[in-house]
């Protein structure tokens, strides 16, 4: 544990610089960017950083890194590819949040609120709204852009040009997955219905698998573990411990969406049920429902929900079982996950943390 | 001349495959991601490919390659570079479009207007223009990725890793700058007043500067200069030649923007008055209006304007002198750019290339 707080210490330390020495370069333009900068801080000084962690533990699996120690170059590489990791999901939430209309991000007004919130304050010209808008775009588009110049200086760190490509590779690869796997989910909500009920729950699941499960998890170990010059072996056994978690990642987050504690998650309760995400927890809530109840369902989804009528859904998806399928999922998807790393190539003492950080990832409340 | 057009192949070729190869690796997400990989292609086959043009010349403004040769690991480093600009510029044109409310590009619907028109037809759930801007900032999301993979090719391809360093920090310096400058021409619309005279035309050029003219010629030419190895010299010649070269097609820009025919540019004329851009242009014609005048004009910049106001506007502005003074402005950057690279230690045949590139830029109607 003493080992995770100076891995998060040292992530804040080395984004806080990131975006210093941005904020520095780009003083010719003037004061009035400052609230892009101010704000890129603000979102990136809060956030779970599981991806980093995963990143940092794929590199240990295959490659001795003493958290503990001195920041030599090479553990610098492993910690601009996990900041890296940090600030494209930051880019990537703030975009997301524009398109799920999302209000609040870890607690906060989210990006598009917040340069809303700005132009009222000032009396500007124009719809508040739009210049939200163009504030959440633009700063996504710096933090991806920063994102990658950071994956850049952890590559250009390593000597082994192999394992420098193999790690991009993979960045390369999830980045593009993210974005289309965004799209197919926000393209499920636009659905008029509800697909019969295995097509629905290979299309949820297909959403789950790309736009969270290699993302959060799978992507991020590989990553590490390439830059610590992974051989097949290794990656297979990471990628095979690192998907289950994120699956059993995101079902958590399919729980928490809908009966997660604003005060913990920073988002409001049952926001996933307003939207109107088909998530796998959404949708094998409503096979289970009779019929008659399954039409109330559909109906209320993706509405704008009152409290009384959260409740409801709540209710339901409880009373239906599915909350109990899902935690069954997740148990079974993080002992998979155990299995995979067991007996191998990988240094016992990171899989003894991997398999720690991927109970606490399927198993937080926030 | 010749060399131009098989340039243009070479480059639409690249694209293609390039956008080929990344629906090849992604068909495990299936065909519902398709409409973003088609749209991807659509757009990026129109657009007048100044800055690959400029990326290629500054490679030969330092090092022979001869562009009606054979296409060698060397000559397809410069392509992907040029290539990777066209695609980080396709980005940030779909996000710009969606940020400034524009309808057209290039003479087809915007993106976030094809995307809403596609939820419009297949009748689906929720708000069509919520849907076109869900698809804009994910398809300007790929595109930024892929113009990122294509970069870091270009730089993996070139064996002078300090060729490589160089020609990568003017991409990643470009990329920032361009992000912000676009912050900054949105805040200048959503003031409600003109600043007095002096601040507005260097709030405007400011604007001017970094989101056009150093990001369309300054940064293509040195990113090209750079992957050949230029030296200091060279790179303050192109730099000294390229940001008045810039600076003259922004200027341009803004003539288009409010006189251009419709026919040719492919966008509505008076477009930058309805959005009621600060340009240099529009600065310069409000000082020199009589407050009488001034008056009229402000309400009308900005807002939803008929043909007659248009014309109004356009009037006002000719009349005023303002468009004499730019046409003036455009001509003293381009005689500044020639003399720039004249006497530079730079290739002569890629000079006289040079001059005629930025006389295309500086006097073209669309």
């Amino acid at each position: 544990m003493h080992e995770t707080t100076r891995l998060a210490g040292l992530i804040q330390e080395r984004i806080s610089d990131t975006l210093s020495n941005h904020r520095r370069n780009l003083e010719p333009l003037g004061r009035d960017t400052e609230p892009l900068l101010d704000e890129a801080l603000g979102f990136l000084s809060g956030g779970k950083r599981f991806r980093a962690q995963f990143a940092t533990l794929g590199y240990r699996a295959v490659k001795p890194l003493d958290l503990a120690g001195e920041v030599t170059p090479e553990f610098g590489a492993v910690l601009d590819a996990a900041c890296a990791l940090e600030l494209f999901h930051a880019a990537a939430l703030i975009h997301d949040d524009l398109i799920d209309r999302s209000d609040t991000r870890r607690g906060r007004p989210s990006t598009h609120r917040l340069f809303s919130a700005m132009h009222q304050q000032h009396g500007w010209r124009g719809a508040s709204e739009h210049f939200g808008l163009a504030g959440a775009i633009l700063l996504g588009d710096l933090l991806q852009s920063w994102a990658d110049e950071l994956m850049q200086a952890a590559c250009d760190a390593v000597t082994d040009r192999a394992a420098a490509r193999a790690a991009r590779a993979h960045f390369n690869r999830m980045r593009s997955e993210v974005a289309l796997g965004q799209y197919l989910d926000v393209l499920e909500e636009q659905q008029p219905v509800f697909a019969e009920h295995a097509e629905q729950l290979e299309r949820s699941t297909r959403v789950l698998v790309y736009k969270s499960a290699k993302y959060s998890v799978e992507a991020p170990l590989l990553i590490g573990s390439a830059l610590a010059g992974a051989n097949e072996a290794q990656e297979t056994a990471l990628s095979s411990f690192g998907l289950p978690v994120g699956v059993a990642f995101q079902l958590r987050d399919d729980l928490l969406g809908v009966f997660g504690d604003e005060e913990v998650t920073g988002k409001p309760s049952g926001d996933d049920l307003a939207e109107g995400k088909r998530t796998v927890l959404v949708t094998l809530a409503r096979e289970n429902l009779p019929t008659t109840h399954r039409r109330i369902f559909d109906d209320l989804l993706g509405t704008d929900l009152d409290p009384s009528q959260i409740a409801i859904l709540q209710r339901s998806i409880r009373e239906s079982g599915a909350v109990d399928q899902v935690e069954g999922m997740i148990s079974r998807n993080i002992a998979r996950s155990t299995a995979a790393v067991n007996g191998a190539p990988l240094r016992p003492d990171a899989v003894a943390s991997l398999t720690q950080l991927a109970e606490r990832a399927a198993r937080r409340s926030a």
